[in-house]
């Protein structure tokens, strides 16, 4: 994926790298630890060719803005794991585990810090765009906590909390890419409805392996959401197309008061998901959003770039399969 | 103190509220909770006094930075108390503890964000002066971290961590307060050194009261520092010119293994502080840079607003006495 943009992919690691820098090993030293995991650099790509679709010249001009993006979501990254107390990450210890909760929360401070200042040379609009998001981002979490354990919980409040918690920072990532190459006004909002629906699309399949896929395809272990009480788009499937009585476990176990709940009881109710055929419907549903967000861009002259857009687009609901 | 402009940080409340205003109560109320509890807004104060000082015209002009730097404060705290497990602040449970750790780090983003918001409308310089203090308070906080537990910490390193974790705030704050005024950029530096120079000798004062106050005087347990093997100043100045033995006691109490050390190791070696005259060296510290702050100042031209920036100066080193 993103062959077009590996040189400049490259350019936005050592543009994090060099944000990141400084006399303080100790801070340099976990900031490396977790932006240097080997994340897919999604976001970042998408920032760079949102740019160069939107005809910027000189694709260095984005590369500080998809730096920034990064870095923030990788500091979300460690909030994440302090907040759901995740002992891994991308197969490693999380940051907490490794430095401490302390040196952790620190770091992710230093992180967003450096994100501001990669993103203030820009001007105030593109500071603005990126802190709305940030201030969604925050929302966002917090209605995720509160519904923890909450069998009850809609479509419509699911799609909030994603459309916050993931779509956000995708909108605002592609937003400041386009505003970078000095697009107008309409541009600039149609390539943030691109961002914001493979936001939406890339959350729902990463939902949909969390809880349909098994630990072997996916490298990592399932069920985490579950375990977490979390409710995603498979779970609200299931709960309303499962079997009256396999239901009935379904919400016991995600409104379990032993948290995590026993890992029987989490396997179990794993299985039901799947036997609805969960997956395939979740695939539509980020298809549609795949689709939609395809649309956005309908107006965007053909370049390489829109096209590599696309086919991302394209690829999301299949990934993982 | 800070009479002169109470109706005004009035409006710093005000701001402040408006600012965390959300449709998410849970954010709204942790963030009211931590804002709320009764800080002595002296940061906020300065902000203003330092406008009107300036020549700045229009004091809600500055209220908006005033309100910024005093969000930003309380976001810190809420991490310092995470970071040192305090379970009390301000005669209150801390954030982690009312609401959990994961929401007070989520509302902490908030009010940075908030913060970030507040400042933005400044303009990128601005946001520029505050986001170089949040650097210097992440890299000031993993020092001080990084040298818990070190009996061995020098004079200099201390007041590099110091100047780094409450001095850059007060600098900044100044500054931004006089930046709003539209002063030129050498009474910008000026009015900075006073913000940091006030800054230090605020905190050593904080750390002299930790160390040589009494619980009941203080309005706070004692020791707090000396429990989390935190050496300041009246340490390091116990540490050459207590009695031999008793040095090897602190010693011994800082570096201890037990975290925190037995109440009556803490005791001890606060008596053991106390029998120095640590109190009176470490106020004369102080008011020495409450000089400096007052002397940077010289060339400003009389006002009622620069009377009480130096008679806030000259108290200082006086505070809890």
């Amino acid at each position: 994926m993103f062959d077009f943009i590996t040189r400049e992919l490259g350019l936005v690691d050592r543009a994090i790298a060099r944000a990141v820098e400084g006399d303080e090993r100790t801070l340099t030293g976990i900031a490396n630890y977790v932006v240097g995991s080997g994340g897919k650099r999604v976001r970042p790509a998408l920032v760079l060719l949102s740019y160069l679709a939107a005809n910027g010249e000189r694709v260095r001009k984005a590369v500080p803005a998809a730096a920034a993006i990064e870095v923030i979501h990788t500091a979300t990254l460690i909030h994440d794991d302090i907040s759901d107390r995740s002992e891994v990450r991308r197969g490693r210890p999380s940051a907490h585990e490794s430095f401490g909760i302390g040196r952790s929360l620190i770091a992710a401070d230093y992180l967003m810090t450096a994100a501001f200042k990669l993103i203030s040379n820009y001007g105030v609009d593109f500071l603005g765009t990126i802190n709305s998001a940030c201030m969604n981002m925050a929302i966002g979490e917090i209605q995720d906590l509160r519904h923890t354990g909450n069998a009850a919980l809609s479509e419509k409040e699911y799609f909030e909390i994603i459309g916050r918690k993931t779509g956000a920072l995708f909108e605002a990532g592609v937003k400041v890419g386009v505003m970078a190459a000095g697009a107008p006004k309409p541009q600039v909002a149609a390539f943030g409805r691109y961002g914001r629906q493979v936001g939406l699309a890339f959350q729902i399949v990463d939902d949909t392996l969390d809880a349909c896929s098994d630990g072997k395809r996916l490298g990592k272990p399932v069920g985490k959401d579950l375990r977490e009480g979390k409710v995603t788009l498979p779970l609200i499937f299931a709960l309303s197309n499962a079997p009256q009585k396999d239901r009935a476990i379904l919400r016991r176990v995600i409104a379990s008061n032993k948290r995590p709940p026993p890992n029987a009881d989490v396997a179990r109710a794993l299985r039901i998901v799947r036997a609805t055929g969960a997956e395939a419907h979740c695939r539509e549903v980020a298809r549609k959003h795949a689709e939609s967000a395809k649309r956005a861009l309908s107006r965007v002259p053909p370049s390489k770039a829109k096209d590599e857009l696309m086919e991302f687009a394209d690829d999301l609901a299949q990934r993982g399969r």
